[in-house]
């Protein structure tokens, strides 16, 4: 299958950001629009695709489509106030069989992406639950084929997404609007054509018009970005709201890499402080928590996931925990006894981990997935950081100890017997 | 593809042992010869089993066949004197297109299979490495097809396997065997019909036909169950050697999981033989780093491979590891500096198992298979347990601390700049 790219458009409501690039090119949580859009449908099996753009966008569009390798076919259209229905008739040439069409200026979903290559026509939303439904273009439906489209419909079914998969035959309706009419808007055409709609809603996507709009979508994307399967209550309910919040701010200036070294420098940090204050080491070390978030957020609001990174950080999580209560137990001098507990909490504490990804490995599945009782077994690494924040802000240092002896090698043995159980019964 | 069984074989040279069983339902290194071949050949995509026995048989193998889901039909040869080129001809009306022929009393290595079924005509062995020459049945080769077939052959090109791939073309040089002669070998069919030969060498194979035969195919199949690509050396050296001759004696009597929990148990045990005696100890514990292998070899051997064993195997160890270390620590009444480095041994040599297991929850591959210069990394369970005897015996339990504290976390950072090197590399 082809992709066809409407990217004519001089994006005037992006004000200064446009001047010198188009649209599609825009940076939206560290990626350029239209590299979201294509990485994925590239992925997807899409082989080909045809851009249309206005000349004064042909070197960066080309710089652009060239740095990465993707067989393109790039359609200059001399006349972009004609409007796109225009546009996509300048496609006319280039398209031979069934294609997905997309504005440069959507950001899409994957998942929506994932399901709308299998549909047929106007792929539209019904929810529209990320958008503003004054601003969005609105479907009338009938016999599930467009009725009618456009900003101003007062009765609608749906919303226009902005994505199509359409045949060849959509160019003999284009073809006859633009010799009818100068300006020829792409709805216009789809109206005309009665193309069939295919409704998949309740995925994120959005159009991209004015710079308040990027940072709506940067804020969406990163809040998508939240993988929560393995995060515990704290990180629910606490950690995930800062971690962010910060990413939002980070997401265009540092690499996944980046955060993480420094995620894992400010985790020694705190366990360091412990010689300084014990009180507002915990309270550094809750901080380090949150942070650790970050890296993962910003990999995948950015697209810039990497199974390399996941693994060393998972590494160094191990090694911050270490320190923190290393330091502690070098700072408190413990009884004789007091160092056994303490052998305990730091065994239990690395095991929790071990348990549940030495889970992966055997079965290559994730144990947080599989196995949902899981989820609500209390002590991982979110919950027991925020308890040990306490328990340094009331310097219990001990008690402390003793609570992650327990609470740790309990829980392996609770993970132990639910994996048994779970493989049990399938 | 179908599969035809020759089972109608008396096996006079079993002595009692087939005084009421068939040689193919005799067990093997813990599991019955047809089984391992019927199983293999089934998750390779056989849908259809034609087995040929004699009516002395038919009750015990209707009752094997049905104790497991396999479809099979029974087909009785009531004169199994006639030669298993009899047997063959009876096959006839069952069989409709390509078909695998296997004698019940081989067995075969799984790679041995899964290349055979993809070949055409009389699997050849050109090697031989793991059968008597002198008991084997020879074939001469001319132009790719059978010239000769016999067990007194001078000149020959290679071994017969026992094993076929033929089309139904095969039935009517059977048959005309079976109308002129009153006794018909396989090896006359064969040999008329100038079957092609196609190699597979090297693989393990052999023909079970007494209880020596017994005895060797169990040693050679507990042999070949040794995974070794996460051994160290003194598991290659020492270990192995040792835990494949108990698991030879214990592979008919105990399932992996009964030998995981004993393991375990000893393991334990030596931990808490530290208050009677630091060096016996130590040798116990060396002791139960032999006997750990054996639940895998037995598995391997037995066919009886589960992964959620494999995984509480690996949790468990962990815990026999930390036990004898706890228990030491306690024994030896340490110095704070020295508990500081107790500490980081005990987390070191967790470590350096999670940063392999969390390699392959990662990516979903070995890691001791990706990246060859691990396999060179001291520090592995076995080598550092082979160490920790020493001390013990020595009574330099200080100094094993500190060794362990330095060779774990180190090991722990190589294994991260090795995850790095090779992924950037790919």
């Amino acid at each position: 299958m082809q992709a066809v790219v409407l990217a004519a458009g001089l994006g005037t409501r992006m004000g200064n950001l446009t001047s010198n690039l188009p649209k599609g090119l825009l940076k939206v949580a560290g990626r350029e629009i239209l590299y979201r859009n294509l990485k994925v449908l590239q992925d997807l099996g899409i082989k080909e695709f045809v851009v249309i753009t206005n000349p004064k966008y042909e070197d960066v569009y080309k710089k652009f489509l060239n740095s990465w390798k993707l067989n393109y076919k790039l359609v200059l259209n001399k006349h972009p106030e004609r409007g796109n229905g225009y546009s996509l008739y300048l496609a006319k040439d280039h398209v031979n069989d069934k294609f997905v069409l997309i504005m440069s200026d959507h950001i899409y979903e994957e998942e929506l992406l994932k399901k709308a290559i299998c549909c047929e026509g106007l792929i539209v939303d019904k929810v529209g639950a990320f958008i503003s439904p004054e601003e969005a273009t609105r479907v009338k439906i009938k016999g599930e084929r467009v009725e009618d489209i456009g900003k101003h419909l007062n009765t609608y079914d749906a919303f226009d997404t902005g994505l199509f998969v359409l045949t060849p035959e959509i160019f003999k309706f284009a073809e006859a609007l633009v010799n009818k009419k100068s300006v020829v808007e792409l709805s216009e055409v789809i109206k005309e054509a009665k193309v069939k709609v295919c409704e998949v809603s309740g995925y994120f996507w959005m159009d991209v018009d004015t710079p308040e709009d990027i940072k709506k979508a940067t804020k969406l994307l990163i809040r998508l970005s939240v993988k929560s399967k393995g995060d515990g209550w704290i990180s629910k309910l606490l950690n995930r709201k800062i971690s962010t919040r910060i990413s939002y701010f980070l997401v265009n200036h540092f690499t996944p890499n980046q955060i993480t070294l420094f995620t894992f420098l400010f985790g020694i940090f705190s366990a360091v402080a412990v010689w300084w204050s014990i009180p507002i080491a915990g309270i550094l070390y809750q901080v380090s928590s949150i942070i650790d978030g970050v890296d993962g957020e910003i990999a995948r609001a950015s697209m810039r996931t990497s199974k390399l990174g996941g693994y060393i950080d998972s590494v160094l999580d191990r090694y911050v925990d270490f320190a923190f209560l290393f330091s502690l137990a070098w700072k408190i001098k413990p009884s004789f006894n007091m160092w056994l507990v303490i052998l305990l909490a730091v065994f239990g504490s690395v095991m929790v981990s071990y348990s549940t990804e030495r889970y992966k490995a055997s079965f290559f599945e994730d144990m947080y997935q599989k196995v949902p009782a899981l989820k609500f077994l209390p002590g991982k690494r979110d919950e027991r950081i925020f308890a040990i924040m306490w328990f340094c802000v009331f310097n219990k240092i001990k008690w402390m100890f003793v609570f992650l002896a327990v609470l740790t090698n309990l829980r392996v043995l609770l993970t132990l017997i639910l994996a048994c159980i779970h493989k049990e019964k399938n």
